[in-house]
């Protein structure tokens, strides 16, 4: 099995070193990431500039190529010319936060998986929950992801699906709530910015918005995360809007 | 009517002022938009890093606030601190280029006009489609597009509703086929890279993908558009696959 392995936070974040750890004892994985963090620059692309690349050892663990570019790059270079065949499976992450909500659409790691499924591969978004008071463990983490992966690709996914899943902070010993398939939540972040001077006197802005899980229905992955479940969240890449698209259709136009 | 105007290939673009000339009729039209070009940087938006304004004076037409940052960024950052109150109807563009298919995803022209509907406002993004052999002319496009945003309007755009236009190239005179509600193609692009060598004898790639309005289904954007139709596709934000969704939700998951 070839995995290409990739993330947003870049080649030699922790997240993604404790999901080699656990992916190589399934296949044979490359990791083509970030050279630089990509946190929260959605699904870009660059096409007006080249790519830059290197080959970069990471903990005596693995060596990956980074591309200077986007995570969507990443899957898209990998799979034009660097991986010697189509992967079988493409895994983003894990990425260090959650990809819930409405962020599932600022997410680079969310973009990377995303843009494996247009290629028409199966493909894995892996994102961990963090809380300030529960200690960070990528190894553990990276346990869980792989226990729901294997139960993903046993349960049959296919090139062009992308699924993202969520893993809840949990203290040392402390288990899971579960595992539950649930909806993107699509409440609105409320934004919040400071006004600041520059020393030119001129205004400039900086967002300080703090992202908690909010209150939200019961069925999304906003609240099962923050209930301690394991969420899985199918996704998919046509933006139409059915419901308005039919309603439209049957309406005449003037030009 | 307060209008938000804004795009992703930056607040000089011509695009945009023909745009600006058109929206000003209907209502008090504040440009906020990004600095530099931004296209193909899907919704990325900047959190770690301030956003720069300037007051920006173009082609003595508007006056507006320039951003140091995404067309995401533009939106979020005007309706929280910049707009004198929540606008009535933002748009995106006339982007200098087609925003359909799978471009819908890395479009910033788009991202700005999903990022308003997040925002609970009304919104429309616009497009032009670009082919060599036929001058631009953005004050006509323009007038299209108005013609066609009054429509939508007078349909009923509610707050959260994200309506993407697409106008073809026409020569002078040539009228356009129609105007059709369409999906999103969700067709792969086949991307391909120069592989070239940097001056220090390693390996660099460069996108070199062209992007025609390749062969697709007939009741999508891609084919109306090559057909020389205006396209209107109602987009969303909810991610979830729904019908993967109903088909795995009674899994049973071990962890």
């Amino acid at each position: 099995m070839l995995i290409l392995l990739t993330n947003d936070d870049g080649i030699r974040a922790p997240g993604l070193v404790a999901m080699y750890r656990e992916l190589v004892r399934m296949g044979e994985v490359h990791v083509v990431a970030p050279e630089t963090v990509q946190s929260a620059t959605g699904h870009g692309i660059t096409l007006s500039a080249p790519l830059l690349t290197n080959q970069v050892t990471v903990e005596d663990t693995f060596t990956g190529t980074s591309v200077d570019g986007r995570p969507a790059d990443c899957v898209k270079l990998a799979v034009a010319k660097i991986l010697p065949r189509q992967p079988d499976l493409v895994i983003s992450g894990i990425n260090s936060g959650a990809n819930v909500g409405i962020n599932v659409i600022y997410s680079g790691t969310v973009a990377a998986a995303i843009e494996a499924a247009f290629l028409g591969l199966p493909s894995i978004a892996v994102s961990l929950y963090l809380r300030n008071e529960i200690p960070i463990d990528y190894a553990r983490t990276a346990g869980l992801a792989m226990k729901v992966i294997r139960q993903i690709l046993e349960g049959g996914l296919k090139g062009g699906q992308v699924v993202s899943v969520n893993i809840p902070p949990l203290r040392a010993g402390e288990p899971p709530t579960g595992v539950k398939v649930v909806r993107q939540c699509t409440a609105a972040w409320n934004d919040t910015y400071d006004e600041r001077i520059d020393p030119r006197g001129r205004p400039y802005y900086w967002n300080n918005t703090i992202f908690r899980l909010g209150a939200t229905e019961e069925d999304t992955d906003v609240a099962a995360l923050r209930e301690g479940y394991i969420t899985v969240t199918p996704l998919q890449f046509d933006l139409t809007h059915y419901p308005m698209l039919r309603e439209w259709s049957d309406r005449e136009w003037r030009i």
